[in-house]
């Protein structure tokens, strides 16, 4: 056993934890002040379901010998319970449990990115229910073929894309972004617009959505560098790359908001983060600094300009999940056809360094694969969801405040008065229809011009 | 020396450390928004005292050559003023510094998290001696009985629940949770309710509170897993329980709260992470990842039943802390005797694996020993300090607003109009004065309905 | 190559990183509402110039063989794009890659600490303009005086402070605090004041800053004991001493509060802890347990004291940039001539253990030398761009608020409302225009008493 490189990977997991929290708090500051707690139930509610998943049978799917040798699937059954993984493996670099630990955050990662497409109008029980069969059905068959690589020995085939196809996909490009980006797109055009958009509240707080991406770019030195598994050169390129990219892509984002609206906001600001984040996703360990530099401008740049097509093309990406993680996955995993540099720790060589197109045309096949897939796959789940037990909101309750009619509660309470009596149990009840009333009162329908 | 095991400690210890803001923001988004800052303060001061008992007597009295051999206190004149611990020792296997700023945490927050269970009602100043008693009388003698472990040549011995009893608590169950659980509700016997309760402010700001049990959940990582005190397979499995307990708790508690109350609360939500988090504490390795999924279970219908008896039974338990701390503690200490894997890095055997009820009765041996201690200690302390220096603020400072009239300021003022010239320093008393009158004045007692 | 210490520093950097968004929520919490987001925006802004100067030319000036051996800059041409340190060098303990980022989150983090003093009134372009020219003629020269020692077989040679001088600097008390504490002042003297100062908005969120300032001491952690460039014994007792140096503080500061102004406030425990940690920061390794009690009450009291100075003396240090980092920095840094043990890791000999004033004087001339450099160049820089591009905000854009005129937005908006329709991206400036519109509305001047 590698014990420095297990250390690490034990620091890495514990920052890809803190992406939740982020996640949820960089989601949550943009919505309306009547939905924050919806987009915070529906990042946590995400992740818990899919720990269910993953430990009985999706570390398996994914990580399991592949059915047939064919890299589309691993064998649910390997793992039964992740009993086998707690045992110490001397042979294994890293212990299988910390493996097991570090993939689960990611599963749950990628689900949970998808909310932010639809906020404001699922229901929170069937999101549930969506999350763990979209962790079954789409994200574990394509986390087997990124992330599954075969054993040296030969004896447990992972797959195709890793290995097969050999695209370069360092952290998840394709299995995390791609495929959350273009899910989202498909439960969007399942569920429709939310009522009177384009016109819709303005963040509750943006110093929320700052944090929380501050908080994500924390975590993804741990989901870059520890997807390095291992404590060497390779991890720290990682980290210098995702910095690079993320610094270069704030810049680029602001860059076309200054130009085009004459104001860079902090919105912008923070979302260039997460989109050169995305984009250097999958290149962390195939670019310099300088191409990281060069990857996360155009990141910015692309990013920022494509949030702006949902108002064009008519589909209400709520918080850009399409506009981000769609677009600066497929631009990240694209890019290291053209800048990989051999001397960086993939070691592969990309058309501007004089490796012609094939590794462009590898990448490709591995962003359409996986764009097709996602696609119809979620497509289909979200329809088969929507049809059977509804995934979508009554009217009334996105016009009368998803938070306090779905969750009973109210984001902020900054008074400071006692506005209902708490006695016992039985007056929960009575405090949240007072909430309603209250709430409903303060918002007639009126005043949303 | 391991210094890949060095390597882990320090990014665990400096994890733990993010667990100070995380618990001021979960305890401070669930008050009211006129005594947010106090619950902070408590917090933080909390820790900031134990700095200074941990330094000069408290890791001596810990982790020092026990009394006697008895197994109940250490030596307190071990290591005066942490002095030798910098000295580098070849023979150690981790720096004795890390294992002294780790394990300062541990006591930092074990006494921090008591102030959550008598928010509003305590003087500021008498809480931070009381927190310095408290750590000094209740935290250190069991700290020393469960974390103190006789050293491998027998020359230094340790606690009597490590060796003699040989209970299993990995990361505190005991020490940690089932000892502030009990504590917080020693402590509330004697200071009695709020003004008013049950009937009291909403939180002022539930996003703090979900971000606060998120940065916990990131902490708990370094808590649990940190607490391996190695990097290895250990710490994990560690990791993989801690996760699966967590959310598993989560589905627990909103389980509960959408049968009984309708309604699924991002409050809920949290409380059901924290609750899961405290019940693998003592479990996280010595079950399967299938048990960590049952005992979070567990943890999250039980507290979430539990946290509603102070309404039947009236004590003012404002945030929880004997309902998720102490039922969460006990719970997890005692699923052990039934749960515990052999497989698993503890190696132990319960009940439900053939290993009898002897494990059983070993644990809530160490709980009851725990509670008692605890208990009865706290109350002495509590009540010797509330009849000298009085802990219980006046009740017109419960009423006006503690923030204001002990810290002399508000949370938020989120209109950014200058209310007040601040002339130098002069000026600042005057603000305060200000300040009060404003809030006195926006806040009428009529308006306490 | 040291994989466990590479380990220890790949955490430690995803710590230090996170001290991105502490920062900005540290200062932003402590703004009026009207201009947090501006404070957010310099905060990251400053951050990603800094990756471009650093990738350009940063590093090699820091790290890169001095020019004539004269420990006054390195080569620029180095490490052109940093394209060389990807590579894996056997020969190193540490990939210089990681070194790379470490450092480079160092550079950007140190600029982004002078944006508190001058909070209301700086252009946000010429910001980032200001940004990219102080890292570049202030902070490269003097991180390599300080940070870059000779390497072991003198090919490659460092800084005069660092290996000539011999003076004591672990983490960047000199180059990092004392550093932008001073250019912090100078910026102030060309910048002048707000208008109304000092007569200001109340923080608009205490929390925030609460939150900000815990998140800062995480990372703190990793910034100082990632400084040790390994995971051993030295990185421990710094993690000790840092612990213990930001409890101290903390209350250091409150006795001076409660005394002088009879409150102990939330916002003086935070600004004690970051005291504490600047004070620390060049001591971490040199003092002792209790000798870091110590210097944390120390900094706690003077610093408390200092930021009352601005005042008296009329300068508008906004977030008490000065008050906190230069004092802290300058107190901590000469404090290691009385304190430093010899027991500790680096081994030196302070006044109060027998060592004379000899490492006093070597103190005195790195605070000296730093606080002259950059003192003189800040405000020469300063005022060059102040007359050329104009860093001061328009008078009308201060009065209107900063975050709407400058960022097009507003940081909270906690009713829920829909306000203005977005159809589409020309509706955005719409709503810009709204925005401010109804801002103005609000805030009528004379509601400015």
């Amino acid at each position: 056993m590698d014990a420095a490189s297990t250390a690490w990977i034990l620091a890495a997991t514990m920052g890809v934890s803190l992406m939740v929290p982020g996640l949820a708090l960089f989601y949550g500051g943009m919505v309306g002040a009547r939905s924050i707690l919806n987009v915070v139930m529906m990042t946590f509610g995400a992740v818990a379901v899919t720990a269910f998943v993953w430990t009985l049978f999706g570390y398996s799917a994914v990580f399991g010998d592949s059915y047939g040798g064919a890299g589309l699937l691993g064998d649910v059954a390997a793992y039964p319970g992740l009993g086998g993984v707690i045992v110490e493996d001397p042979a294994a670099t890293l212990p299988p449990a910390l493996v097991a630990v570090f993939q689960a955050l990611f599963a749950a990662i990628t689900v949970a990115i998808i909310c932010g497409a639809v906020v404001d109008r699922v229901r929170f029980g069937p999101w549930l229910v969506f999350s763990a069969a979209w962790v079954t059905l789409v994200y574990l068959p394509i986390a087997h073929w990124v992330f599954a690589f075969d054993s040296a020995d030969g004896a447990v085939r992972g797959g195709w894309i890793a290995n097969t196809l050999a695209a370069v996909d360092f952290a998840g490009g394709t299995a995390v972004h791609i495929n959350s980006g273009i899910a989202a797109l498909a439960l969007i055009l399942v569920l429709g617009k939310r009522i009177g958009w384009p016109g819709q509240p303005r963040p509750n707080s943006v110093p929320f959505a700052a944090l929380g991406g501050g908080i994500l770019w924390f975590g993804w030195f741990g989901f870059n560098g520890g997807s390095a598994l291992a404590a060497g050169n390779s991890a720290s390129v990682v980290l210098l790359t995702t910095f690079n990219a993320a610094c270069a892509a704030m810049l680029g984002w602001l860059l076309v908001e200054r130009i085009v609206d004459k104001h860079a906001t902090t919105l912008g600001g923070v979302s260039g983060v997460v989109a050169g984040l995305v984009a250097i996703t999958p290149a962390c360990g195939a670019v310099s600094p300088l191409g990281a530099l060069a990857i996360g401008l155009a990141a910015g740049v692309a990013c920022a300009s494509a949030v702006r097509l949902k108002y064009r093309l008519g589909y209400d990406d709520s918080l850009d999940v399409v506009g981000v993680h769609l677009v600066g996955g497929v631009l990240g995993t694209l890019l290291i056809g053209l800048l990989a540099d051999p001397a960086a720790p993939n070691g592969r060589t990309g058309l501007l360094y004089g490796g012609g197109f094939e590794l462009l045309g590898v990448q490709a096949i591995a962003v359409i694969a996986v764009l097709a897939y996602s696609f119809v796959i979620t497509w289909v789940l979200a329809k088969v969801l929507d049809r059977t037990i509804g995934l979508r909101l009554p009217r009334e309750v996105e016009e009368e405040g998803v938070d306090v009619v779905v969750h009973g509660e109210r984001a902020y309470d900054l008074d400071g008065h006692v506005h209902a009596p708490l006695a016992g149990i039985a007056a929960r009840e009575q405090e949240v229809v007072a909430s309603a009333e209250a709430v409903i009162t303060d918002v007639p329908t009126a005043a949303r011009d």
